[in-house]
């Protein structure tokens, strides 16, 4: 089985190598993203996405801004990193994620140069180190996804019928996902495992990315549109739904993307274990129960003409949430990097690395 | 408040006048069907749809298609209906109401000609017969419509908020709609009604015709993907679903366009009211539960490509079924044109004119 990698370095290891998100489903491009506009543009249309892909992709680009200013003193280097950082950050500024790899990053180059560890004139030495943070941050993010899926794996029995919704896989970070690296471990462990993914209207994540890349790992798997979920249910066809989370309450209420909670209410209906998986980040101790978490609204223009063709009278009122809210009672299990965690919830002792917002 | 027609005369009487559907929701478009073959391909390429719709507009296309033959004798009008007549009903060889229209429009043919009612050479006057027979039917489905808007809009309050999926409005009828209607007589009445559309992937009938025809009624609309409805009843904006039928069975389970059981699955949740309106034609006495109901699997593009652009991996398998069933014990109420029926259901002695199959 191969799974593909969103986000690493490219072959002579100067550049970004990502895969091209808009050419997907139809064409499998990969690109090297060796200068700053190269990065910024990528991450602010949509070539690189998911929330843990662009927070690497933003770290390995400053790695790659320092490369035309490779010469100049280190103070220099660190005073354009700010600038790179700026403007990699401007691309997708509600993306906590990115501006949490920037910032470490960051303070990595301050500390390197203040505490005199890297002489003022070594630049090479500073991009070297520098470059081993966004490595580090890139294995961290692949070292978790493993585990998490080898947590999530001990969940899906041999002969699985695996629903879910959105991507959640090996495309939205740098290693082989979140909710979905529970079904690429437990396919590396021999089980036959088939998925269902949800289209995931307004912005298809499920049928574009999620049925694309199992296809590409050799995984059988099933689109259908969301409102199909309900009948295939009844229909005795779905074992497990496995979802990811955008942000997880310290009562186990889960902000996913849209369509989760019903999908959560029609599971619960058919006696369907319904499974959360998300990395640890995601967990915020801040937010006490799902109440608290604002649903962003997004444009109305996903939903009337998101395909490039207008599917609603142009002016027509649109209510497009890009999350909702499922609460943790409904929820069959929570996995993380840590382990298994089941209902009833209370994460307020979990320690955050940061938080994380989605971005489909 | 004006409610638009989907088919009728045209202004010299001599045409079939449709809205032509392929248009919606970016153009209006007034087609007069002056042939056959104009008929023919209207019906087969959707410009009007909806099996009360295409009945009627059947019906009126076999009294278009005399005027070539006004001279002839009735023996060969009777012998090219006949013709015509299979010619239209191999447009839509499934919907059954278009081949209850056609058969009853040729029974008034053969009835009125072998019983001697009509001279052999006066065909002016089996032509007006005709035209007579194929208004009844449509002031028929208009009376039908308008009784089962009547019954409906008791249920609906002054300031309802009202959750609807497809279309089952005056497109889709020769009136002003099946579960739709009882929204349109609401307003009529004085009340003040607000609806929510699910745009209703597949083929979006939610966000191109219902949400096209309650704007153009001035009637307040707004459109949701199907992934949302749960969310916006938890967030208590939803006091009730009304929803159409393709077939109700003598236990009051209801198949209906896909996403409906997983909306029913949510209202009941929230204890939200969920009502079921469609023609007595839809009630099926030989239909005893919804496990007999054969669910119709549709083409695998509509999910991969339904916007014309490629959505999803060119060969991926694909769950698209065009109906599910929802268990009558999980429906509020029944409505028809005779009224209102609540649970348990029996309609083992529901007087069935003809059966009804649906056709998006």
């Amino acid at each position: 089985m191969e799974i593909v990698q969103a986000v690493r370095w490219s072959d002579d290891g100067d550049g970004v190598r990502i895969i091209d998100q808009r050419q997907l489903p139809a064409r499998e491009t990969t690109r090297d993203l060796r200068t700053i506009d190269d990065v910024c543009e990528a991450i602010r249309t949509l070539a690189v996405r998911g929330a843990p892909a662009i927070g690497i992709a933003g770290a390995m680009g400053l790695v790659v801004s320092m490369r035309s200013s490779k010469d100049a003193s280190t103070d220099v280097l660190v005073a354009n990193l700010r600038v790179a950082g700026d403007r990699i950050r401007g691309t997708r500024p509600t993306a906590v994620n990115l501006g949490w790899a920037l910032d470490r990053m960051l303070r990595v180059a301050a500390e390197s140069t203040t505490a005199g560890a890297v002489d003022a004139t070594d630049s090479a030495t500073l991009i070297a180190r520098l470059k081993r943070e966004a490595t580090d941050i890139l294995d961290e993010d692949r070292a978790m996804c493993r585990r998490i899926g080898e947590h999530g794996a001990t969940m899906i029995g041999d002969g699985a019928r695996v629903l879910t919704h959105c991507n959640t896989g090996a495309l939205a970070t740098g290693g082989i996902g979140t909710a979905l690296a529970a079904v690429y471990v437990a396919v590396e462990q021999g089980k036959r495992v088939e998925v269902f993914a949800d289209e995931t209207r307004p912005l298809l994540q499920g049928s574009r990315l999620t049925a694309w890349e199992l296809t590409r790992a050799g995984i059988p798997v099933t689109v259908l549109v969301d409102g199909a979920a309900a009948s295939l249910m009844r229909a005795g066809r779905v074992d497990l739904c496995i979802v990811g989370a955008d942000r997880v309450a310290t009562n186990g209420d889960v902000a996913n993307k849209v369509g989760t909670y019903g999908l959560a209410i029609a599971a619960k209906h058919h006696g369907i274990p319904f499974v959360v998986a998300a990395p640890s980040t995601t967990f915020d101790p801040h937010t006490t129960r799902g109440e608290d978490i604002l649903i962003e609204q997004r444009g109305a223009d996903e939903v009337r003409c998101g395909f490039g063709v207008q599917t609603a009278p142009a002016a027509v009122d649109v209510y497009n949430p890009a999350f909702d809210v499922t609460p943790g009672h409904m929820i069959t299990a929570i996995v993380n990097e840590h382990g298994i965690y089941n209902p009833p919830f209370n994460f307020s002792r979990v320690e955050p690395g940061h938080s994380v917002r989605a971005d489909g």
